[in-house]
């Protein structure tokens, strides 16, 4: 499926080249409509539909100008609404082709899938510059500080296996703490991360936090308050930013205010809850009766939580992080008929405007954030999700398991209860494409890439690596995942790195992907994969576009995708196989060259595909999985 | 496309046999799986993914039974909140294929196309069963009372050409009024049409009068508050309901609100208006300085339109009105940064809900009606739209200009600023199906179905029949009209003709195509578009499987569309071409017929097309623009 022809829009500095709108604006929005056989872009007639108080205004746009290539027009979009919709028609020349988010249709389209942009203030803009490395604390380097193990835990050595069969996974304590990750830092260095996301850190009463006691300390058992003090100030002196992760969603059982709550139905605190029949029947994250769910109608709950410079969101922001990532932000605020979600992420958003305008409010989101009317640019400003990257890289990238490539290897498909499939290249890009296209731009570049976490299967094992939970060297395994790692380098969003990823480890779940990090244990490490992690992250930090240009596909096939980032100061064309495949050919006016030698090669994976000219067009090939970058002169 | 093999759901009583739900109720939906060569229908695992509070939730859903042809599957859906979405993986043996209410994809999706379904009260039982007839009151018939011309008004003879020159159009005063409705109600029945939908009724300073001065009283010139008494005695005596037009978004500049409004900055009803300025710069509707726009934000004017018994919604349904027909529904209560459209509908349906439960709310959406967030089950219960059918029809069946079918013959298409396309089959099958996606089944099937409208061309122009106002008796035109007119009575949703449309009347706009209904004038009138309205109507009448199945697409080719519309006590075929094309072949175990023989002819156009078997397959074969129906036994 070759794309070079078709034309394209996005919110990106080169499509979209204006400031970020205040309500009333008129900005600019170009297209560029490329020359086809018998078809000048210039000749195109093209057409700006805009939804304006809830009816279609349409305009024509101008012709900007125009080469052999084909046609740049321009637009003028008014921004009257708190979030714009917005899409194009290509006609002329019996062309009806409507361009949105998700692609182009020769058909009318519903509104879903339109272009968006938001008048709030846009996210922070050095988010989208960032490399993240996820720790997850217990599991990531202790630093020596002698701890007596909580009640809760079952104390584990560092190099013991991790058990993860349920109700043992939550309670095996290895003992990392915020001192040893202070320690560890230029784990993060060598890849270019200049974010580091930790999972909970509160006091709970497990390894994963995620049942806080409180929001007021610090787990004592990872240092407490002044251990985090300690790693604030010795990541910000290498500038390395640092997020947090709150739980709005629901508490421990242990939290203080769910102890008042039950001992008093009358407290403040009972309202912070949903009993259904007090005390001991009452409103749960999923079935977990440990997990006692917040209602957020509770004005005090809200001002303690987040709602104003006295809450916890604002307080942790005032002692030094950067940021927060909100877990289970999709559930957040909605129990059957109440949905108050899109109202706590604008007040939590709201909050951290006044003393924090630079702090990123990222929320996780496993599924369709767009679909729940979660991004509309005035709340979260974007998703740690599933959905957009992570669930297609792995349907592609399914590297079988003991039978063979291309086999279900097991691996439940991140909760659907069904085997991870093994989708061709068009099925992907499709879900990429539709999954983003819900919200504006800017929550893109604002939400993160993952390619496993905390909460999922190791990459490594998706693609074919093993599922010991240790490192593999098998060759295929890596090849397939370093392609993932290629993707997840140079797409638009941020790139985060699950601790343990960049060594090769596996894992078949959530929990046994949560491995303590092996430092003394060489034969834990597979060298060529980190070697390739510390490539390709530096690729994304000394590559203009990668961070910040469009995205343009130029090429689908079933085993191969090519595709542009293009921003006003520099070209690339970035392309992943994973699989050989016929060579992939682009016709150089199509990219904008002269010659072949104008593309001029980045990173490569080990064996990555190459690039030659035939006088026409550039040829890509390659004989199995890889992936290379092409700086476009 | 062969779609006998796709896997099928919808909210029809076939796929979801339950009573509405009403909130927490768990009920049955159905999915059939059609066995296709290689892999058994019932061998299928499928899973139900619902949306719960943010977080999907999925469960396996059970084999109910199976046979040769395939198998059903049914699961258990909880109703956990207002609007719950949800939609299924067909998987197993290497498939993985989601199904939602926009068809079947090999990918994931994202959430805008679930199927979806309401726990507020559904749509008045009676609604899906109609067949609405719609009448311009000034154009339709003169009862012969003796009117004084009002002052705006131009009068001109019945017979006189329609001037839709810009600034003339409204003023052309034909008088036609509400006893010569009453009159002529039997061209109603002869289209066994059951609902009459008048455009507004209330005085204004227009032949269209969507600029109303009052709406507290008809127009004089129409006979006033008595002659809609009569008519309403007349229609429902014959069993014929009336569906009254009210524009909520603005009034007329003449209105006795915005007269009191102008002259005094300081009285409640300059509160139901935004003044930029007081008293002449204000918001209208679009720029029109003679329809400014209401504001929603005050509470007497919701009280005095809309809210409670004493509304201006309630009163004229206590007085007989069967429902309203809501103007600019899409952009009532929107302005800006405000938008307040859905609190709007949901409080019309409140007050309707109270003293009238069983009165339909239709609401004027030109576009993309679940887009908006309009069609959630508790504000309008449909919509009279033109995404999801009008402007499909046209394209598929544009008839071209002078210069032939299939060229561009000039018109606008609906306001996009091109002229209309011609597309193929599966372009405007997708774009039904998408547009109708968004919304539950219940809303659809209290949508109305529109070849065209008073603010639209005629559809015999759009098919190729002529500019010039006056019937069409070119067989090419015709037959392109026809088969509209068969989907249109064939499809689900409620069909609406314009008056004179059966007739073969052309229009180049919705102006000119408000033509005086030519009584005395038998050359203006083609008889074999009159009788094929009859026949197909009829038939939609008698055919419980048209009014209230499911609609499964068999075959969609460039030039035909094959549908099943499936009812649990009868199924049909439809079969709809635009030209010639080869055979189209479906197994007869996938249509679940064990002989060619069982499928029974229904309703034919002239030279539409026939059904044959070869023991295996039925074969659908036509030389032109043709429709049949089939009752399969």
């Amino acid at each position: 499926m070759d794309l070079l022809g078709a034309p394209h829009h996005d919110g990106s500095p080169l499509y979209t080249p204006g400031p970020s709108p205040v309500l009333g604006d008129v900005v600019p929005v170009r297209v560029r409509v490329p020359s086809v056989p018998g078809l000048a872009g210039a000749d195109a007639d093209v057409v700006l539909r805009r939804w304006s108080d809830g009816e279609p205004a349409v305009s024509h746009a101008r012709l900007e100008s125009s080469d052999d290539t084909g046609a740049w027009f321009v637009a003028d979009l008014a921004c009257e609404h708190p979030l714009t919709h917005y899409r194009f028609l290509v006609a002329g020349q019996g062309r009806y082709r409507w361009l949105n988010a998700s692609g182009v249709r020769g058909r009318d389209v519903a509104d879903a899938a339109d272009f968006k942009i938001s008048t709030a203030p846009p996210p922070p803009d050095w988010v989208t510059d960032q490399i993240v490395y996820q720790v997850f604390p217990d599991r990531f380097a202790r630093s020596g500080a002698v701890r007596t193990p909580p009640g809760w835990a079952t104390p584990a050595a560092w190099d013991d296996e991790v058990d993860h069969r349920e109700g043992f996974s939550s309670r095996q304590w290895y003992g990392g703490d915020l001192d040893g990750i202070a320690q560890h830092l230029d784990v993060l260095q060598r890849l270019s991360a200049t974010t580091l996301y930790m999972t909970p850190i509160f006091e709970g009463r497990s390894v994963h936090r995620y049942d806080a006691v409180s929001f007021d300390r610090i787990d004592p058992v990872l240092g407490g308050d002044e251990a985090l003090a300690r790693l604030l100030g010795v990541a910000h002196a290498r500038g390395i930013r640092v997020l947090g992760d709150l739980t709005l969603n629901h508490t421990g059982s242990g939290h203080e205010w769910f102890r008042r709550a039950q001992a008093d139905a009358t407290s403040t605190e009972a309202r912070y809850y949903t009993f259904w029949d007090h005390p001991d029947s009452y409103a749960t994250w999923l079935s977990a009766k440990t997990l006692p769910k917040l209602d957020h109608a509770s004005p005090a709950l809200r001002q303690r939580l987040y709602e104003g410079t006295a809450s916890v969101v604002a307080r942790w922001l005032d002692l030094g992080l950067d940021g927060w990532r909100v877990d289970v932000a999709n559930m957040t605020g909605r129990l059957g008929p109440v949905d108050l979600a899109h109202d706590v992420a604008r007040t939590v958003r709201a909050t951290m405007a006044v003393g924090h305008p630079d702090a990123w409010l990222l929320a996780e989101h496993g599924h369709d954030a767009a679909g729940d009317g979660d991004l509309t640019g005035d709340g979260w400003h974007g998703t740690m999700d599933y959905m957009g990257f992570t669930r297609p890289m792995w349907a592609w990238l399914n590297g079988g398991g003991p039978d063979g490539p291309g086999l279900p290897h097991g691996l439940d498909f991140l909760g659907l209860r069904v085997p991870v499939p093994r989708l061709p290249g068009p099925a992907v890009v499709a879900t990429m494409r539709e999954a983003r296209a819900g919200a504006p731009w800017h929550a893109w570049t604002a939400s993160t890439l993952h390619l496993d976490s905390h909460d999922t299967p190791r990459m490594r094992t998706v693609t074919g690596g093993g599922t010991s939970g240790r490192a593999d060297r098998d060759g295929h395994g890596r090849a397939l995942h370093l392609v993932g790692l290629a993707a997840q380098m140079t797409m638009p969003g941020v790139p985060t790195v699950f601790a343990g990823d960049e060594l090769g480890l596996t894992g078949v779940s959530g929990e046994h992907a949560r491995t303590p990090y092996p430092w003394d244990a060489p034969d834990r490490v597979d060298a060529e994969t980190l070697e390739a992690y510390q490539a390709w992250s530096a690729a994304r930090r000394d590559t203009v576009a990668l961070r910040r240009g469009s995205l343009r596909f130029a090429h689908v096939g079933d085993d191969s995708l090519t595709y542009l980032r293009e921003h006003p100061d520099q070209r690339v064309l970035v392309h992943l196989s994973r699989a050989a495949h016929p060579p992939v050919r682009l016709s150089l006016a199509g990219l904008g060259l002269r010659a072949a030698e104008e593309a001029v090669t980045g990173v490569r994976t080990p064996d990555g595909p190459s690039v030659r000219g035939d006088g026409e067009s550039l040829l890509l090939e390659g004989s199995g999985p890889g992936a290379g970058v092409w700086v476009l002169g």
